[in-house]
């Protein structure tokens, strides 16, 4: 019975359902280049996302701790690899990132379209 | 020449090209709803974002700062409100997010489709 013009329900934004340990945006990359390939070395993933070895570093223990990545040390030959496996968990949390972002891009088409 | 598997050219991954002022869960939530809104109101950005007015506060003032936003004070009626609106700078921010998502997201369908 207001009379002000009711701006409408409000419900949850798609950004609501976002989770910030997987939304941040490095390790959105390791998420989704692991989530595309069996595992991922250490040294691939730094030039793909173009990160300092000390920063994928603490983006991987981030990930790590929340149990959404594997690393594991070993060789090639004789040079020591560090690889990065995507787990069972860190799936399901990038299924569920990528359809918060689905549902907000629904509507946002890119500029032109 | 090498004996060893080639992992492939390594190119920018679509992460990389993602600004953290706008890839910030609450402040893409700010900036979808104000380019969809003509100007939204403190108030329902902070109950449809579902944060603290401190909270809501700190990311306007990041994204004023960046020029993404423009915020206002008024009153409607005796009430007083704060306004924000969304600036052309902010609307090409959002459409290079909406972009680098989009890519991201080619190839990673939700799952079940």
């Amino acid at each position: 019975m207001s009379a002000t013009p009711d701006p409408g329900p409000v419900s949850a934004h798609p950004t609501t359902s976002l989770d910030e340990t997987v939304h941040q945006r490095h390790r959105l990359g390791i998420l989704t280049i692991t989530a595309e390939a069996e595992s991922a070395d250490f040294g691939y993933l730094r030039d793909a996302l173009g990160l300092t070895p000390g920063n994928l570093s603490r983006h991987l223990t981030v990930l790590e701790e929340a149990g959404l990545v594997q690393v594991s040390k070993g060789f090639r030959g004789r040079r020591p690899r560090t690889w990065v496996r995507i787990t069972r968990k860190g799936r399901t949390a990038l299924a569920a990132e990528i359809s918060a972002l689905t549902a907000l891009l629904r509507g946002h088409e890119p500029a032109g379209h």
